[in-house]
């Protein structure tokens, strides 16, 4: 006897109100018609430009949807996040628009560019020395000052301010037949692909991930999610070792697939992205456009492929497009 | 009895050589083809993307050469140069990569963000009150201080540096049929048009410019450069009342004609350039996009269109596109 799954949290009604709370917050980012994308596929390919949203990233639209729907108690006591990346600057940019105090814990080895920006938010920055004491730190944090922890995907809130990216897809090219969304902890993937499903029962859902941190091939494969070992990849906003529970929830029957891209394709479409599109990207923001480029056979036309972020170090984008 | 023209002052050999002078300088910047434009326009239409160079202008090309021309001891002495625009950007950051001093005569009521990158690139600043003053201020630095004056555009070496975007245009499109620049004092349509004519003499060459600004088609019709009495547009870096001696000199024989848009035109072309390309452009870098668009008749191609900056106030940026 098999147990009956719940039905997920996230419905479209709960991503359209997700969507009015974001109007003038989150931009409706462009939709562009890649020439030489649609070229080589055959079918008309068009980019969702997520990078250029104010922060850089897609991540507040999740942060700051998760932020307004606290209460109005959780609200004045602040919130706590860890991360060393897009997610912490988008706590920290929600927590200065709505006027709460955000924390947001930061290995002191984290990217210098991307610690300057919390900072530069107004934050309260917790270096600590090793990773592993991220958790621990957070969760004094929360027992001691009462703080309201904001996951980067693993919550209901954050997955249906990510997904308001599907509502969008659709409103921008209502014929869409594809759609692929890079995949970390797959609170992105699963809000964009129970937006698109509930409109577009038809059109196709993959997530895209780097071969060294497929954890959503793991997942489809075990039937839940599945922790890999060591992910590894340049993409540093993937490197989640499993989809959460609640992402996970969303994807069922919703998402068709993953598809897994090599660490050469991942810079090559950073470096293509800069050449073809005159953008800057970084690699976890071009993964996406990566597993449309390497994909063997056809895909169903239009595509919408969405790229994510565009924090990407100096160093690492002038290593791989020779841009100084 | 007609005086033979004296024959223009810069070649094939000087663009070169500022060419070679600006490797690892100025970007080569990216030909992107606009899916959109090229619908519309029935022929494949590229876009050189000279918003993307450090500065987010074309104009480091022309100053960085200037400056690197000069001799030991007129680079001992420093260099000054009057703008509120990208040209006294281009001047402080080709100065401060060469190091030498540069002296920027700036109206105090320029646009802060402009005076802001030019104090950041180290330049002096000499805020003045009045517009008339910046002739006689320049004049009685140059006096003084002994300072090598460095025009926007009526000067040979200038214009050597800003002609090797037509170099550029030529190595990444050799079969292009049309470009399109934007005009103010020519520099930057008479040197591409020197390069471009140079390597490819079929190769119909056009500048573009706004209504209220239209000194090239004044030019053209007086057969000299000639005077307009108040040039007016949104588009704040072509506003000369004339093109200069030495771009005319330079655009005989090798410009095909003027372009001339309406200020909804150019408009209307920096929120296309923001829908359709994801990218941030001021007005007088859309202004060639906007003639292309304007075109009443069909265009050769390739069509290769300059955007030639993207240093836009935030205000008119979101009073045009919508954009917060």
């Amino acid at each position: 006897m098999t147990a009956t799954p719940a039905a997920p949290p996230v419905d479209l009604s709960n991503l359209r109100e997700a969507q009015a709370g974001l109007r003038g917050i989150a931009r409706v980012t462009p939709m562009v018609e890649s020439a030489a994308l649609s070229r080589a596929a055959g079918v008309p390919v068009f980019l969702k430009a997520e990078h250029l949203q104010p922060i850089g990233a897609f991540k507040l639209r999740g942060a700051y949807t998760a932020l307004r729907r606290l209460s109005a108690e959780a609200r004045a006591r602040g919130v706590v996040t860890h991360s060393s990346g897009n997610h912490g600057i988008a706590v920290s940019w929600a927590a200065r628009e709505l006027g709460l105090r955000a924390t947001v814990v930061v290995p002191a080895d984290a990217p210098a560019v991307k610690i300057d920006a919390i900072r530069a938010n107004g934050a309260e920055l917790i270096l600590i020395a090793d990773r592993a004491e991220r958790e621990p730190t957070t969760q004094r944090l929360i027992a001691e000052r009462g703080l309201s922890f904001v996951p980067p995907f693993d919550h209901p809130d954050v997955l249906a301010g990510q997904g308001t990216v599907g509502l969008e897809i659709v409103e921008q090219r209502p014929d869409v037949a594809t759609v692929v969304v890079p995949v970390s902890g797959g609170g992105f993937l699963g809000g964009v692909a129970t937006a698109v499903h509930a409109l577009r029962p038809a059109t196709r859902i993959y997530g895209a991930e780097p071969e060294g941190a497929a954890k959503l091939t793991a997942a489809l494969k075990a039937g839940q999610p599945s922790r890999i070992a060591t992910p590894r990849s340049m993409a540093d906003g993937l490197l989640s070792p499993s989809v959460g529970q609640v992402p996970f929830q969303q994807m069922r029957g919703t998402v068709t697939g993953a598809l897994v891209v090599s660490e050469d394709a991942i810079g090559s479409a950073v470096r293509f992205l800069w050449e073809q599109q005159g953008w800057r990207v970084e690699p976890s923001g071009a993964t996406a456009v990566a597993a449309v480029r390497s994909h063997p056979g056809p895909l169903a036309g239009p595509v919408v492929v969405v790229v994510s972020g565009g924090n990407v170090d100096p160093a690492l984008f002038s290593a791989l497009t020779g841009v100084a």
